[in-house]
């Protein structure tokens, strides 16, 4: 049989998306080990800065998957991820950071990077799509959070070609449908952390800061969620 | 009080997804005509022809509504919808037409539109996002169907700051969320063309055809309902 990535032809394939931060580099890493054929989905949407575009592309290229940058252009502004004239919280304890959805919360995001995702997925024949989120440690972001997930799925079930042959089926589960995979879901930081080091995923190259400086702003609320992953809080 | 565009400046707002076909321009007038400020989104997803969006830009201008073009750079294939290469469906029944998912589908396409739509929405503090879909003389596209559009309900109720907030209100109703409204979705093909004329919509002005040519070819699905709503079936 074919080799290709070092997997066999028929490995399921999978979409993954990758922002090059600690928890999609990790997602990325474990979808491979769970023997997916990999295809990395980077989204270009107007962040303030490109930084973690680029640690993205390099993260893809070392784990050997096909990687793909969509670029998005939101009109609309108003998220200070998107806006540079906006200030971005910062030294912020992490109670404070889980108390309320932060001024970086970008209207729908989530559900925009799912749906190209999803629409991706189904023009590739994929069976999976990966996501990062996590709801432990996280930015009070609703779109990270398990019922958001669920609801998605049904939006796969209802409203997708795959979906809905998936359920017509006589046979369940012979036909595949579009998966909505979450492995980090209810894992704390310091978790996904161990979790990426047993994978060998290269969480140095990782980038998680909001601000596109040259080193780590370590103030932002992503740095102090980085940080306590990493033992340092 | 100030107004703009003939309503009080307190109007509710709506975004209004406009192809520049019949459904979704009676929708827009609808939508007007139960007294929204009235945003229109009008999608350049790398369709066969450029025809509808000028017919849209044309309708929103009449309407005398705020309109974006948003440019969506969906670089996968598949559909012949998007692909010069592809045959359209042509000369089907309208019963052929109605039992399975044809060419033309774009995958996740309505999901793709819908997010950023409530994107937008959120955005600009609108109350209602209104989609032209219809489930009874329709193409077979699953992302038509009411059961779809309730899944989406969800996915605003659990992923955006505006569904959270309302969901979290102590006294429901008066912190709005975001509701999608299909006017359209069980109405027949002559309905929706009776309802159009009755609210004065501009149906002259619209285009249906998925093909781009001088006249509309007749023959493709989207013309063949066309006729029945216009009663030439």
């Amino acid at each position: 049989m074919r080799k290709k990535n070092g997997f066999k032809m028929t490995a399921p394939k999978a979409v993954i998306l990758l922002s090059g931060g600690l928890d999609s580099t990790t997602t990325l890493y474990y979808a491979q080990k769970q023997r997916y054929q990999c295809f990395a989905l980077i989204f270009n949407y107007g962040q303030r800065h490109h930084k973690e575009i680029q640690h993205a592309k390099k993260i893809a290229k070392l784990a050997g998957v096909h990687y793909r940058v969509m670029k998005i252009d939101l009109p609309w502004k108003g998220s200070s991820l998107l806006d540079r004239n906006k200030k971005v919280p910062h030294l912020r304890s992490l109670s404070e950071i889980a108390r309320e959805i932060p001024s970086t919360y970008v209207p729908a995001r989530n559900t925009i990077f799912l749906s190209f995702a999803v629409s991706y997925a189904e023009a590739i024949g994929a069976e999976a799509v990966f996501i990062g989120a996590n709801a432990i440690d996280f930015s009070g972001y609703p779109d990270c959070r398990p019922s958001f997930y669920r609801a998605f799925q049904k939006i796969i079930a209802t409203g997708t070609k795959a979906g809905v042959a998936a359920a017509a089926s006589r046979k369940p589960g012979t036909v595949p449908s579009i998966k909505i995979i979450t492995p980090l879901i209810h894992l704390t930081k310091p978790q996904i952390v161990a979790l990426g080091r047993r994978l060998h995923a290269p969480l140095e190259l990782t980038w998680s800061c909001y601000l596109g400086g040259k080193r780590p702003c370590g103030k932002c609320d992503s740095c102090r969620l980085r940080e306590k992953g990493l033992g340092k809080e």
